[in-house]
């Protein structure tokens, strides 16, 4: 499964596919490519590279699919949360991310990665309002990270000022969101902060479950990824069933949850 | 005036100040300071260094309000706006950043540098909603640029690529921020996207300038920066009238307005 066409180095999709197919094949004896469609192929046409595209999410639900034939499978990761509808047995997405970003099958929100200012505008702090800056100062791991929500060993991307992933740190960068110091903000408010980040991403969250539960006629939650946390407060708000891949298999699985998927596609798929 | 002091390098805005304080009184014979007051010293004491903050705005604000008894002066630059009330001859704005924040005399938005994701969550194309995606993948700069707002040679920050400033690239970088190459997503549905980048920049100025007015009875905008062109839009969305510094000086002294300021206020005190 491809997904890092999208990379600065890239001017269109298509390259960054061709580009990453072109490498793999230059090292690998006999590649195989999932596809959007949950299909492999020994080769990407050129004509057929959009099919390719951040196709990891494909991975997952066919293998879910498999196994709950109907649920909303949900995968938040690091930088990203796929919301896949798979109704009788199918997954019932659509194919491109443009598609997605409009059928709320893609929210752009992560549970390490992303820019705390690109969740929130402003917070409300002893009830007074505080617009935030626009720039990279933290990241939702540091939010989860003051609010007890991943250990310090799931502070696993790089921090945005190039500083340590200690809690004085975090801190310190939530603190700068604020254009403040620690002492100046205080550390009940940077975790009054943290709490509104989170508050924010479930909400997100359980506004796309409700929708896909109303569009599909769903009723239970899959959930994957180191953002388990929030999949399960999110379907908890909107009183749907959630089951989560950490229990069913383990923390590391769910975490690269669509490497396993392909893996045991493959299997399936060659292997008998 | 010093703004310097929150960079990464700086454990505290304290340490920022004094370093940078240290630098420049090892460089020049005989260097004056301004603070958030409008008052010149020649050194900064430790326990003061917090008035030497983000003073900036402060020497613009002392300037103007010799010139100009009562009005709202707002400086909107490649990446913060202020919003400063001025009332009777004198600046009626809070101190610190912090406090700038809560009282809407600091909204951190800006013509160029700032990021698309942290202005808009959503933008709607063809009446459907599309989330963005939450990266640093184009900026302000981008947009204005492709609505004609700023010139080739205004586009003076670094790209979030680090690919050129021409249009195409423009285009492109707006359309990654819905995952999408130019041609899937389309230069109309870009400038339609840049357009509520404008949109959502003018509303929030617009209402924090109806917040001021009201707040401190004033009628009159005065405006300064590069995104001047913004800030004649807001003030006509709320009816207060608005005078530009780029007409009554020029484009180039507007730019750069507090250097400008600083130097009037450094001759007017030192040289009579």
């Amino acid at each position: 499964v491809i997904t890092g066409e999208l990379a600065d180095a890239f001017a269109s999709k298509k390259e960054g596919i061709c580009s990453i197919a072109s490498s793999v094949d230059s090292v690998f004896a006999r590649p195989y490519y999932l596809n959007v469609r949950g299909q492999f192929t020994r080769q990407i046409a050129e004509s057929e590279a959009s099919l390719y595209a951040a196709s990891n999410w494909a991975a997952s639900a066919a293998f879910v699919s498999q196994r709950v034939s109907d649920c909303i499978f949900v995968d938040l990761g690091s930088t990203t949360c796929d919301v896949i509808p798979i109704r009788d047995g199918k997954p019932a997405a659509t194919t491109t991310d443009f598609e997605r970003l409009r059928e709320r099958e893609l929210i752009y929100t992560g549970a390490l990665r992303t820019n705390i200012a690109t969740i929130l505008r402003h917070v409300t702090l002893n009830g007074e309002k505080y617009r935030l800056a626009s720039e990279l100062f933290a990241i939702a791991a540091d939010a989860h990270r003051v609010l007890g929500n991943i250990s310090a060993e799931e502070y696993t991307c790089e921090t945005p000022d190039a500083q340590p992933r200690d809690l004085q740190h975090c801190y310190r960068r939530i603190a700068r969101v604020l254009l403040c110091d620690v002492d100046e903000l205080g550390r009940k408010n940077a975790r009054d902060v943290a709490r509104q980040v989170e508050r924010a991403q479930v909400d997100e969250l359980a506004q796309a479950l409700a929708f896909q539960a109303r569009k599909h006629d769903l009723k239970a939650v899959v959930g994957a990824g180191l953002g388990e946390f929030l999949i399960a407060k999110a379907a908890s708000k909107v009183r749907l069933e959630c089951s989560l891949l950490s229990q069913q298999y383990s923390k590391t699985l769910s975490k690269v949850f669509p490497a396993f998927a392909v893996a045991n596609l493959a299997h399936d798929a060659f292997q008998r």
